[in-house]
């Protein structure tokens, strides 16, 4: 993890948040327990790659639970910790705003109309 | 920009302000206009050359303004736009986060007092 050289709380959580899938992942994960190919459905676009990464620094992070079930096959289930329930507020006023910048972008369609 | 795949607004708001930067240079415009070296003292960890990528593509989304005073030497200005003002409950949220993030990051601080 780079160091939060401003010692900014909205830097400090941005190193943290940043990035494409970050608060995507959380926002899928807001709905319940999932699975690792449940969390690449949910977001085709992303590589397995970036997904274990992202999920990997969400669990050092202690926002994310990893548990391994003993069954054959193996079950590896991801969960928000308590910690990463907050998350919910960061979620949906960026849920908001990105819902009015996806309205604001098809101004041409909506005079049209 | 990378074009938005799973339709999500959260994805949506992530590819506009996810990264280290863009919604910090938000929260320092939230104070007012900035001229572009005084951004660069707010934040002096980020190199020229991303900080005019940054505010290029805040500009291009309508979410500051770039002003260009007829001034010897010329003077150059950068404001939210009403657009841009939406912000600020996402830079709250992510503000509260990130001070919750720090607080947590320094428990043996705290345990020793």
């Amino acid at each position: 993890m780079k160091k939060n050289v401003s010692g900014c709380s909205v830097e400090e959580a941005m190193l943290l948040l940043g990035g494409r899938w970050r608060l995507l992942l959380v926002s899928y994960l807001l709905d319940g327990p999932k699975r690792f190919n449940d969390l690449r459905r949910d977001m085709p676009n992303i590589s397995q790659r970036m997904l274990t990464l992202d999920l990997r620094a969400l669990e050092a992070a202690g926002l994310v639970l990893r548990t391994v079930y003993a069954e054959v096959p193996v079950k590896v289930e991801y969960r928000l910790t308590a910690d990463g329930q907050r998350l919910h507020k960061v979620v949906a006023v960026v849920k908001e705003f990105g819902l009015w910048l996806k309205a604001e972008r098809r101004p041409a369609a909506q005079d049209a109309a």
